[in-house]
């Protein structure tokens, strides 16, 4: 598992990376009010959307349940991303995110998939919201995509070191092996 | 690594999760001399970026000349998102870019970043090229987002397979252990 110190690394990073600043957190603070009303379409977009694909609806139906428990976090999450603590504890609760999928077996390239999903669903709503004024939009658009890019890293992150953690090897070591092997290949 | 068949599937998986469909192959056609312009100032911007942060800036310079030749590369990988073949060679080249990026011991949650700062890029092109006219820029940016995702889904998972593959491990018998280590760790 990650130290507290490797996760405020983790976070200032992709901070740093994505151009995150304090006007991307007055933007997506000002989103807030704006966002609630869809959280709930999301999470019916967002659900129909993995019903479409035989293994993400055998997950969500394998308990009864099951699907509209986790409507009810895709919706705190959601409210969350607008919340405006940008701090740890949210990059804490985007890597216990990360931890779920893996406890639950969701392969990542559904998580990635569905970020996606979710970044053009928010551009959407912007889109209506603002009645297509783009000067209001790009900032705010820009925010979402920062903040998604951030969530979606941390999770990622957690993910992978979870997946790592069971093995009882570090990631130094992982990588180490990785990259001699993978350079050997590469050369062929 | 992954089978012929294996790649087909987790190709068709992102496509039917983002909902890629013939309209956003024909738009991102549409799109491909419109964006050709914009390879050289992406990739501009993209290094720039990267020389923010002292880790990715140093992958950057550890060899003379390899900011050069990454910067002809993404140009590279850029046009090749609008040049309208997305089969399963364009897959393989994805997950090509994913193993040499463990080759080059690039940090996963860089990629990720970075994907979401392209874009951003993008989308800024787009609106200045169709002078903030909503209706035909929504469409375009939804297939640009979903093309990016799938393009991410695909390197993520040869990334994450190929530094599995240099511990001789299974991704089956990786899972089975994380699922168990997992849920123990989570009800505590």
């Amino acid at each position: 598992m990650m130290t507290q110190k490797e996760k405020e690394k983790l976070f200032e990073e992709t901070k740093i990376l994505t151009g995150f600043c304090e006007e991307d957190k007055a933007n997506l603070i000002a989103l807030s009010p704006v966002m609630k009303k869809y959280a709930d379409p999301l999470a019916e977009y967002f659900y129909d959307r993995l019903h479409r694909l035989d293994t993400t609806k055998a997950i969500l139906e394998a308990k009864p349940g099951r699907e509209a428990h986790l409507k009810i976090t895709l919706i705190d999450w959601f409210n969350n991303l607008f919340a405006g603590n940008y701090d740890i504890n949210y990059a804490s609760d985007m890597m216990q995110i990360g931890q779920v999928h893996v406890a639950e077996k969701v392969d990542q390239r559904y998580l990635i998939s569905m970020y996606g999903m979710v970044f053009q669903f928010i551009i959407s709503a912007l889109e209506s919201e603002y009645e297509g004024k783009l000067a209001e939009i790009e900032p705010l658009q820009n925010s979402v995509a920062k903040i998604l890019s951030i969530d979606m890293a941390m999770m990622m992150e957690s993910y992978f070191l979870e997946l790592l953690d069971s093995t009882g090897w570090s990631m130094t070591l992982l990588k180490k092996m990785a990259t001699v092997s993978i350079s050997k290949k590469l050369k062929k």
